[in-house]
């Protein structure tokens, strides 16, 4: 089962340049590539050397790292011009794409399945015959026909492609559409498959998790999910879903506490805020409020937490100075501050800090201060 | 089929109070309400009146506004007491929560199944006798035992409780399992279904869809996504996904161009920016910029888009000036400029743009000044 034995393929530098403000220099490219090889992906995938002197060089450049656990790939369209620049540079792999929809054949590229078929053979030969390894992809995979779509994927298969491609372009795929997908093309190829989705209707991490169960390999991924309009299957959004399948196999394979370093480089980069609600790093990803919540989790955080915060270096933080707060939450705050009060003391400060916050946000010094009064005037009465 | 006839669970003034950073006074509910009302939800759903005082005249208060297109629901655990507050609110109905996952019984409310059902059928007995409308909710359904799950549905089912809700209260479950549960319920029970499902894993938005493809009737949404952790399914991400499925009908249903300004008035008052990647209002969800995806774009939007921004109130942005431009898009740049100039001339400025954005990031003006200085010198050769 391929969610026990799957790759990502990082593709920041490659779909994440295709984000409105992105423009990574060779340094930072670099740095990119020497933290994701870090953290452990297993494919970093480059823009085209075809798109632009600066891009050729830099392909080369990231290449010749020597990183030790991740293969370098590049991304070219399925011409044969573009593929000898993309072997010249180096890099381990070739991943080609062409757009295989009717309306992209009408509108982008305007070629026919026979036509397709023919350029990718002789590209996809051409590159195994300089002892790379190669993927061939379809680009709107979930708008082509599915008989052109297998036909296509059958015959690169059979010439011995390393890997074959499902790309949701726009977004459009759906969960169960995916897993069907997959499972179909899973009966038709030997080779590895690779998954590529777009986030545009919420479904990318989804649609990825569902390409795996399906018999998918490789997912691409990006940091933030970063690439054309809202982007694709977020790295961090991905490590959360398979980590909650298989810790064990999640926090062997990547290095966890690194992703919090890695989302924030590259929104610096690229001049946005790491989103509010951001997997794993958003900054409340790990914060309770109800009461009924916060109760629960001072019993036993995996009631409401299938993420172990330590586990990525970051810490839980439960969120007491509201108006739907707890007793529960309040008793554990009077006993971190060493206060020691019954628990009829601590309902009735409980109603007067619900009281309080039903006015205006209040913060946790609000909430000490009528612990530490309500105690003080306690012992104070007792000293009588 | 539920996908054709849903309806929306606002829950950004009950789950979204759960959110770190909110803090509703009732100025800022009672417009929440009216935007939400006015785009078109069927239900809005409010904290417990049992929360705090303020919490209680609150729902009052927009039960009392008389919202045309929405009914107001307030959401309690299922206890008399609570229940008979809600009612005595004036709200339309009532959503009554239990956790029934063995986690939760042990480390929350400690409660055994026949007692959960024992005062389920109560405490909605008690409801349906007020004339509210009634809906029963486990919490973290995903982790509960399947046969005590169908019991305690089947149960309230008989007595007539008019919707039961699935919540996937930690973000742990995937699509196909959405998918598996609600469907097993749909042949259990004969009432409505509602699913509730938190994004810790990035599939809040997917697996609502699933559940609705499974027979469910019912999805929560809050503006954003705010909630507990990382939030739930967003109202924008949910609209996006079902607006991809049937653009007319979700044209018909809800008030689409009003989305932008429910997203920022939410954000602004609980002091988040809008994601950069957010669903449809985040600012680059129309943002077009690799030249091979440009130049489709250009021919025919639907290439490329899924959502048609003009539906939303927004504008499609082509961007042009950086590297991975074509010469499609900066042709169609000169033609906006209305420089005439020939494709031979375009591809010759497009490598200049190219080698221009390799060095440093560049803006549209830089091309504006390359398209025009090539075109003047033109004209003056031709001059001579």
């Amino acid at each position: 089962m391929s969610l026990e034995n799957f790759a990502i393929i990082e593709s920041t530098l490659r779909e994440g340049e295709q984000f409105a403000n992105a423009f990574f220099n060779t340094e930072q490219k670099v740095e990119i590539a020497r933290l994701l090889n870090a953290f452990g992906v297993e494919y970093i995938e480059l823009t085209s050397p075809a798109a632009s002197e600066q891009s050729r060089k830099d392909v080369e450049t990231i290449a010749k790292l020597g990183l030790k656990k991740t293969k370098i790939l590049t991304h070219v369209r399925c011409h044969m011009d573009d593929a000898k620049l993309a072997v010249d540079t180096g890099a381990d792999g070739i991943d080609v794409v062409i757009g295989t929809s009717s309306l992209l054949r009408q509108f982008s590229h305007g070629k026919d399945i026979p036509y397709i078929v023919d350029s990718a053979v002789a590209v996809i030969d051409y590159i195994k015959s300089q002892g790379k390894e190669v993927r061939f992809s379809s680009e709107d995979s979930f708008r082509s026909d599915l008989v052109d779509l297998l036909t296509i994927y059958r015959s690169v298969d059979k010439i011995g492609v390393n890997r074959v491609g499902i790309a949701d372009t726009v977004g459009v795929a759906n969960p169960r559409q995916v897993y069907e997908l997959v499972k179909t093309l899973r009966g038709v190829v030997s080779c590895d498959i690779e998954f590529h989705g777009h986030n545009d209707t919420g479904c990318a991490v989804a649609n990825a998790f569902c390409a795996l169960e399906a018999g998918a390999t490789h997912i691409d991924t990006s940091v933030l999910g970063i690439g054309e309009r809202n982007g694709i299957t977020p790295l961090g959004g991905l490590v959360a879903r398979m980590y909650v399948h298989n810790p064990e196999q999640i926090r062997a394979k990547y290095n966890l506490p690194l992703l919090r370093e890695i989302d924030n480089y590259v929104a610096s980069l690229v001049s946005v805020d790491v989103p509010f609600n951001n997997y794993i790093t958003g900054f409340t990803a790990f914060t309770h409020k109800a009461g009924i919540h916060a109760k629960a989790i001072l019993n036993n955080p995996s009631t409401y937490e299938i993420l172990n915060p330590a586990d990525f270096g970051l810490t839980r933080y439960i969120h007491v100075a509201h108006r739907l707060t707890g007793w529960n939450s309040i008793k554990d705050r009077a006993e971190q501050l060493q206060l020691n009060l019954s628990d009829d003391e601590i309902k009735r400060i409980t109603a007067q800090i619900k009281a309080l916050a039903d006015e205006k946000p209040i913060t946790l010094d609000d909430v000490d201060v009528l612990l530490r009064g309500y105690h003080s005037s306690t012992v104070g009465r007792d000293d009588d």
